[in-house]
């Protein structure tokens, strides 16, 4: 099934907190309990609340009030303004409401029925063209990866931070699927542990062979040259190449670069904003200290110990070996951002 | 009180275990028992362990049957095997262990009560000296630590780490009762947390200013310039000035390194093995998976998924600003080894 998916009028998440434990779903009828759905991380994952925030779209115009689409316009407007809010950091959720908002705004004269049927088939068009683009995203990234050789991957990249399929986990998939071996240690990422709990899970199910990393260790395998190529995912690439993703890429990227390994960056073009000239550009979302001391309610600290809790960091594109995306294997200038 | 400890014909250990939750304390009258809590961490840290493995000759003499301290020695040799190998990167255990040792085997003529009681003293001494030693460690670390900077720290090298008062984290203290004003960023240290239970439990205690950082955020701290100085400790430092510590360290050095922040070892020269030409000579001990995925029996992943666990990793030389010992900050080549 679908991370992100419409069901009979309301928008269907797979609960990423209860995994690897619990495989359950939640539905939503209420564009507001799903912006804090995306708040909470009960999904996350760039393309997966791009997807979720155009479903979103879908569901403020049945919640919308009014004789007509065109009286509906502030409502959904403003329904607009709180999914973005959601999350800061990753692109795609500000993309993807945009896209069903003008949608929205240039069929404001269609008759109501038909105004809302239009904006959730545009939602449903960019949550399926994500599973497509993935899966192009990963036959272009698959040519990386040779029989034999060891992946490093950081946090959670796969079917679950997308409707399907996955950014750089789909590139591990899409490998995988075309019968090639290999190894693949993947960073826990703390301080949610996405790594451990849901790529773990993720390589469980596919049969791929993988170790778990603290977050200490990479450095020590790639010293040993154990480690042959780096595939993290991204939530906002601006237009320089620098890129935000989970906090402890850019440690990875620094630690490739000394050991001449490389290290690529694979999203699809809608996590590129052509607004963000350089890293400095992106804002970095700062989540609760208690995700550090108490995870998931584990109490591996007291909670009143003090501590910080960065969500994201950002990579420049000096570090980059090249950014796998549904166009091809590119390196900046990314002239599709002028098209 | 001490971290290590010889009270009524007993070694007692403050159980690191246990904390920062409780403060227990755990005595030992049998050496193979002592071992097994040093293998199990119930003590840990380069010095502690170093002091512990001279309190457990001392039991190990009390322990061993015969009508003269000649007759005993084979026991005391055999007990002087078990604590080496109880741990095998820190060189501080082997250290401790093998002067008691020298001290048996230079006394063996003496009667079976003084013989007992001169290995005891020779425990106590090395205790007794760790402490003394650290402090004057910290007089010269602390001229490190200006107003207002920000120091990071890896793991655990505090009071815990020693008999007292600690190497790294004894620098800290000593900047701290010198009356300097300063922050210390605590890298939190999976898997076993060192830096977030131990560490910040002593900074609370001590009145030091303090964050812990997951393991995936320095990096991030150190782009925004808010990083001035690194210190870590080890736990063998080879000839060449290369260096094990807890895992995780290598990754702060290159880090420190590419954005030209300062980055010491501090370490007393018991740390230093003249028979380590370099970081190639030391043994990595890799522990139980179970320490990543169900860490004190938190069950951050289900216990069947696979995850690696090395206990240290090596800095080479070349990302080591200098050498904080006993006798000053250094730089190889290391006179005193030679001597």
């Amino acid at each position: 099934m679908r991370t992100v998916d419409w069901v009979d009028g309301r928008v269907r998440l797979i609960d990423q907190r209860a995994l690897p434990w619990n495989f359950a779903t939640v539905d939503y009828d209420d564009y507001r309990l799903l912006a804090q759905a995306v708040t909470e991380m009960v999904v996350r994952g760039a393309p997966a609340i791009g997807a979720a925030g155009a479903y979103g779209m879908a569901l403020a115009a049945r919640q919308a009030v009014g004789e007509t689409a065109r009286a509906m316009l502030p409502f959904i407007q403003q329904a607009a303004q709180t999914l973005i809010d959601a999350r800061p950091t990753a692109v795609n959720l500000r993309w993807g409401v945009q896209a069903v908002l003008n949608t929205a705004l240039t069929n404001a004269d269609a008759p109501v029925a038909e105004f809302q049927q239009r904006l959730l088939n545009h939602a449903q068009q960019i949550a399926d063209d994500d599973v497509r683009i993935n899966q192009t995203m990963g036959a272009h990234g698959q040519t990386l990866i040779q029989d034999g050789i060891t992946v490093l991957h950081h946090c959670n990249t796969g079917a679950l931070a997308a409707v399907d399929w996955g950014t750089a986990l789909g590139v591990v998939r899409s490998a995988h699927e075309a019968g090639k071996t290999f190894h693949v240690l993947l960073d826990e990422t703390r301080p949610r542990l996405q790594g451990a709990r849901l790529s773990a899970w993720e390589l469980e199910q596919w049969g791929v062979s993988y170790d778990i990393l603290p977050d200490t260790a990479a450095g020590h395998y790639m010293a040993r040259g154990e480690i042959n190529i780096v595939l993290v995912g991204a939530d906002r690439v601006a237009a320089n190449g620098d890129f935000a993703n989970k906090i402890g890429t850019y440690q990875i990227a620094i630690m490739a670069n000394y050991h001449g390994i490389p290290f690529y960056c694979v999203a699809p073009t809608s996590t590129y904003d052509a607004h963000a000239a350089s890293g400095q550009d992106i804002p970095i979302e700062q989540r609760d200290p208690a995700e550090v001391t108490t995870p998931y309610g584990l109490e591996l600290v007291p909670a009143h110990f003090k501590a910080r809790n960065p969500a994201f960091d950002v990579t420049p594109h000096t570090l980059v070996t090249g950014y796998v995306t549904e166009l091809g294997i590119l390196t900046p200038p990314f002239t599709f951002l002028n098209s």
